[in-house]
């Protein structure tokens, strides 16, 4: 007679915004104690996310001797391709857990923020609906980028909003204006559109630039206009702070 | 002749939310490495909050021959009496540094978040504008609630709100209108008036209520209306996610 295999654990990671010693004491021993790393690949949006959070990973914590996991999670908006990518994806790492191997899916910052991680969880439950899932939260880049710029993000009382890409500007002005600060999140493909409205509400001196928080080749810029026309990389934080 | 002595370092340290073991590796070291480990008592709202962050970094680091700190900020509207205890604790500081002393200020979660930190800097900085400070970031408490809850906060695209304590109910309803997922902290002085609130928006089973996240006493309520009349501690957080 054969003993059942016991399901293994599927973390997701966080292993925060870039320098690898913001990675939390927890997420270096799951990684340790995970036979199977798994690196989601956004083709697309995301240039180099994933070989930067396993570049992270591994500068963080010994990978030596560790299955790497890449599975592909296209940025699409058809629905159809999305779900066949993420099935594929779920049941690669089902594979591993039912051998009774842990699998941390690792993900730059925090795993609830942007991550495609909590996409993932309901088809892998859905294939083995007795294996643990567990978070491990991870500092997210603007709390990374409020600290390079030694601005804090709120003071007692204050609101703030998180706001992603894709900007529609009027909708941001009533943000700007009902917050008391404001974080916009890869802000690379609004930049001038971003510098014009705060001109134009008197918060150009209100705001600070942050590229590539905590990496070696970070860049904090609190004069905001002198960015006009530039073309910072995906890795940008602006922080409004009125 | 004697060689003046350099200023040490002033650190604000993020200790996260409250597992030690959610300490960045950063953190740990900074610590370890400081002579001084300078703990806000913020008498009155946070009633427990100073305790708890010394309790986290002494599980997490190395503080044996360390001096511990106590600096007395009282949460008060008096801002002439906020100005002096601003100054004490400053003056506290920069006499240390003034000793090429390292001094670590230790907030649970992140130090640019809703921390006393940001508020003594300047107060420093014109005793001592040569001594450097450096921000730790840390995990917040309310990537802990996600994290334990397994809801993720935004997902690709999603704006979110975050808002502490003291609701303005009507403010509150159009924040949840207008945003993908609405983060509360510190939600104990309003569990009912919130409930009532989500029941009239049809959202009573988008929220997830969590108390100590990370904590071994951690709380989960899924079931929101069970809340009601309950009174839950100072460290409870609402995700509402529509």
């Amino acid at each position: 007679m054969t003993e059942s295999v016991k399901n293994g654990a599927l973390y997701g990671v966080g292993v925060g915004p870039g320098d690898p010693e913001l990675m939390t004491l927890k997420a270096v021993r799951v990684l340790e104690g995970s036979a199977v790393i798994a690196v989601p690949k956004s083709a697309g949006a995301a240039p180099d996310a994933a070989s930067r959070a396993l570049s992270i990973a591994s500068k963080g914590a010994e990978l030596k001797g560790k299955e790497i996991l890449r599975l592909l999670l296209p940025m699409t908006k058809d629905a159809a391709r999305l779900k066949e990518a993420r099935q594929t994806a779920a049941s690669a790492i089902a594979g591993r857990l039912e051998k009774g191997l842990d699998v941390s899916f690792i993900t730059l910052g925090d795993p609830m923020l942007y991550s495609t991680f909590s996409y993932l969880v309901p088809f892998v439950r859905k294939l083995l609906p007795d294996a643990p899932v567990r978070v491990i939260p991870g500092v997210t880049s603007f709390s990374a980028a409020a600290a390079s710029a030694i601005i804090p993000l709120a003071e007692s009382g204050g609101k703030v909003a998180i706001i992603p890409a894709a900007y529609d500007i009027e909708d941001l002005r009533e943000r700007i204006a009902a917050n008391d600060t404001v974080v916009l999140m890869k802000v690379n493909r609004a930049m001038d559109a971003l510098i014009g409205l705060l001109c134009s509400m008197g918060l150009e001196k209100n705001a600070v630039f942050v590229s590539r928080a905590s990496w070696p080749d970070e860049e904090v810029v609190t004069d905001i206009k002198s960015l006009k026309g530039a073309s910072p990389d995906y890795f940008s934080t602006v922080i409004i702070k009125k």
